[in-house]
């Protein structure tokens, strides 16, 4: 059984646990403060091309998404976010929880537009019953998304300045940030995060650590204090070192890079050979998620040996299926998926139509 | 330099990390939906002798403590706890931040009484006012204390029917609970816990885990829909197997009691030693904390090869300290540490006594 | 000017404030525990023939729907709502402020129907990964709704049922419930609605009362420690007798229902006059609150002499406005308002589509 | 039978309910947009000696609390308060329901002091594990307190000058302003509180209004979307006008300082009436609370005749209880009280003593 189903079916990456194994019996003091932990910021910072910004580490993203955005808004406001955003729909409502609603656009690929943020703001502010209302004060935005696509570097400049012009921090949800970075055609760098968003956090759990989100905090007011509510929403990780250690291990000589490009490769191999054999997707990603529609005839066939999450009905007979590549995956586990795939759709050598009207 | 400041100052014991790195390449599950957690929470309710508790694993103390009471409380309702409990003066407010009072009680020797506890309900409900007031919804203790002291059983089963009595969830804060359990003189069973609690957690991050707490569940109300107050909490780790994998090894063959046992025995004999210098001691601790008091111009000396946590003030030319060890302490060290503090306490054979009119 | 914006533009019915007068100098206690209370109490438990049910007062509507609704769920559930739903855009975000998020559902008519939430609750509970979602927890409708319409008794059936198959509390907020009850070809009653629901309310604000909601509640949990949650929630009023002085006045001989007929039958005479020429109408409403789609030109006429809402622009020509009617609504104001309206649309006597096209 | 149980026992100043009568079917705007409101604006900025504060109506003192507070604080602060603060022992957790600790100090006479503040603020700030306990992040206090005690000039403008060298926002609870500035001694002004403070509110509930609070907003963080914030908390009352006339009514020529000193002499003539028959007191008010220590038999038998509260156990036969005056005391109701003490004291002309050792 070979499991596509997420970006976090296995461990760390074997650097990062033979790191943790070496530094083990270092005695440090705790909560973040320690050596490794101070190492890692340097170097993030060194990559986002910014001396001034902030570098916190937390262990899972709904708990940095909570955090951060609960730090940023004042009671009356909410947070900006595409219906699709995984605050919106996939974290039990820890947004609400912390006394916030998350106000939806209606996403196109899994992403909002600056146009979008403009009007929201505009039919808020040009409401004479706005105080009835809740108040945009950030946006929220995820790269890659829950589609598995990524803005491009206009479309976050386009966003930085909407967001710059009516008050609001520019949030970003970089969970498979380094997919985005890696991603096919990609023009986006941490530089450009760190210069046009207040904050975002650049993902480790799905991206070979065993878990971990490092948050980069360019806006002045967040910096302040923000430990105190890292500490309060429980993010605080006592051994705090290990946050530091396996984010040293992914930036000090490009892994984390390295990591996102092999898996990147990987899903796009998957995406072009399903695609060449006459499959549609769901979403168009150029990411380590691929979103085939598939025969559910076919489909069961391939549960036998491959694990995937089911997406979405899509007719009578066909399902949207997503398949994840990650830190782990090996190239003959993506060839022996397409074989299989190929297997179960040409049976005989049949055209795949001849098999969906069978 | 050694460090006795916490017992967190170091990574995991070598034969979970061990464990760790054989496991590493197995595709699991996500959310603690694997193996690994299921044979952990099988051997947890094993030592519980408890067929019917639930088992959960979270990251860590505030998280936990945060997910366990704001999900027993209605909104009017406070948590009874003692004055120096961690959730009323060290988790920046995470118990408020969910919208609940923490009702402190006077502690004696870190602890509180069965009797303090039904004093309160009585005032409480005797109250005619009582609606403009915080109603006790629950009660929260720490086993071992923040002082380093340990309930006897005979305490908590006083605490526990008082509880019943009126109604109180009684919830043990157990981030210390192997070193409560290998305590001198303890009387008191992890079988006993989930007897006469309605929930409590064995602490892993401060007894050998990378980072970890386990979770046990014997009311029935609480189990109900847990795991969406873990998600909505931040503590529901995508790679929830790293949890599995520490548990099981703390617990498929008593590793965990054998760390325990290991650091209060030498905490005890850290204790004796110092104690036979004429050294006093803050608390009373029979547990893996020790608090004693020493010369100010003797810590001066110390913090040259050791750090330690400064306590409290005591006077003048003292202040108490407190020394921790766990499971990465050595014989070696604590007598290192013993060998310092009489080298500088009697530098010429002098009786401390003098050196402390000097 | 006569204003037509809201059901709140006056005062009391004069009978209330007659009665405020002549109990002003008794003395009472306070927060609700008086004689005055009681008595209203005692009238609404008439009215709804329900010896059980526990009623309450609060000040206004928002506090209503948050203290009722906070006081259902458990931190992990959240509300079904229609999205026009009063909670779910006109609050300023008072449900999230208390934790919990409101899940609107496409509105029909400013209703939701029993398919609808059972659809919503399958959904959930066969969702693999329904613990990263948030929980139904509750029901909520208005009755009249936003729209003016209201639900029939065979739709609240409907709905009741279908809560109860699945535990979800049914709440109605009955901020304009007295026009609801009074509406052309309305078959619900009090007595309906203290059967069919876990807890509703009996408006006062927008029904001739200075201020003012009576709470009705069936549902056992909720009634437990109710008074706490309203304490809590800021509305347990010092001088609670306002609030029973108040409802014994509209209960004791049926001004509540006299208020609420006069009311619909001149909302119903503008709706019908408006429609006689050949205006027609965002939404269909038999209540107090009428939403004719009217020209802009016309309506800047109407302006000079009347005060109502903008609903929604309908083309480059047309508007939506709403116009209210109340206890102080006299049938000279509307006649007045008919005529203006006429005149306006009719300069010298040409048909309304000839107007339209000049 | 005469109540003295507290100063809500009736409804409100004569003068009110006419001038409510008089406007009744006035037709305004609603929540707060009306003239009156406005013109009682306009009234309390004058009588504050300030054109720049903002000025917003509330119905009651808890809301008021709550929503100031949870409008000033991020989420990881407290508010410093007397361990007898209304916020800290009876608004049912109101504070905490917005997710904030209430950070009590012990007070002196109801009253917390300058100095407590400054070394609540040392103590944080040296604290090199702060980020896990609450921030101090602003000063509440009463005027009158609790006691029944007062601020002095002097004693504010200390509390206010080391709130703004601190950065903290000083909040007056103004519950029962008006006795305070009319209180024997007293040499502070509504100008010296909107100097002094950033926010505080002029209490109407407990001042001859049916209900009501004025909130005078000096801080121009606090005064930016404080609409919003009022809304979300349930207190924008849709007829908003019944503030506004209410404290226009008190404003427009001196009707709130006079209901004040009225009710102020009175208490003034119990307290120094029941001291001259040997009686002590609780607390040593200057208001129109007043807290005597009465003999046990003397209570019950004053009973009959009086309602009052019961405050403290003193000793085996002696209680403390609490009378207090209003808008609606007279002298007559005074007198018979100090009457019925006397006669129930020394039914035959005894010495109270002896009465006592009876």
């Amino acid at each position: 059984m070979t499991r596509f189903e997420s970006d976090y079916t296995q461990g760390a990456h074997p650097r990062i646990l033979q790191r943790l194994l070496e530094t083990n019996l270092d005695q440090t003091s705790g909560y973040g403060t320690d050596e490794y932990c101070d190492c890692a910021r340097a170097l993030i910072r060194r990559e986002c091309r910014s001396e001034q910004a902030d570098v916190h580490f937390l262990v899972g993203g709904t708990q940095t998404n909570t955090t951060v955005i609960a730090a940023l808004l004042r009671p009356h406001q909410g947070v900006l976010s595409a219906d699709t955003g995984h605050i919106a729909g996939h974290e039990t409502g820890a947004i609400e929880s912390t006394g916030h609603k998350v106000l939806t656009l209606p996403h196109q690929d899994g992403k909002i537009t600056a146009q979008q943020v403009r009007q929201a703001c505009l039919d808020h502010w040009t409401d004479d019953a706005r105080q009835h209302t809740v108040q945009p004060g950030m946006v929220y935005i995820s790269q890659s998304t829950e589609n598995g696509t990524v803005y491009s570097l206009a479309e976050l400049e386009a966003l930085s300045q909407v967001c710059r012009e009516y008050g609001l921090p520019l949030f970003v949800d970089g969970a498979r940030l380094g997919y985005a970075l890696a991603a096919e055609g990609s023009d986006v760098t941490l530089a450009d995060l760190a210069r046009l968003t207040d904050v975002f956090y650049i993902g480790g759990t799905k991206l070979g650590a065993l878990m971990g989100e490092a948050v980069v905090i360019s806006n002045e007011a967040l910096k302040r204090d923000f430990r105190y509510l890292i500490k309060q929403r429980g993010g605080l990780l006592a051994k705090g070192r290990l946050l530091g250690i396996q984010f040293e291990t992914l930036f000090e000589d490009g892994l984390y890079f390295d990591i996102s490009r092999s898996a990147v490769t990987l899903a796009v191999k998957l995406r072009d050979a399903l695609g060449g054999m006459g499959f549609g997707f769901l979403h168009a990603s150029p990411t380590n998620q691929q979103f085939p529609i598939l025969p559910d005839a076919l489909l069961n066939g391939l549960r036998k040996q491959h694990t995937f999450s089911t997406w979405a009905k899509v007719d009578a007979g066909h399902t949207a299926v997503r398949f994840c590549t990650s830190w782990g995956t090996t190239e003959a586990e993506i060839d022996g998926l397409i074989g299989d795939v190929r297997a179960l759709a040409f049976p005989e050598g049949l055209e795949v139509r001849q098999l969906e009207n069978a």
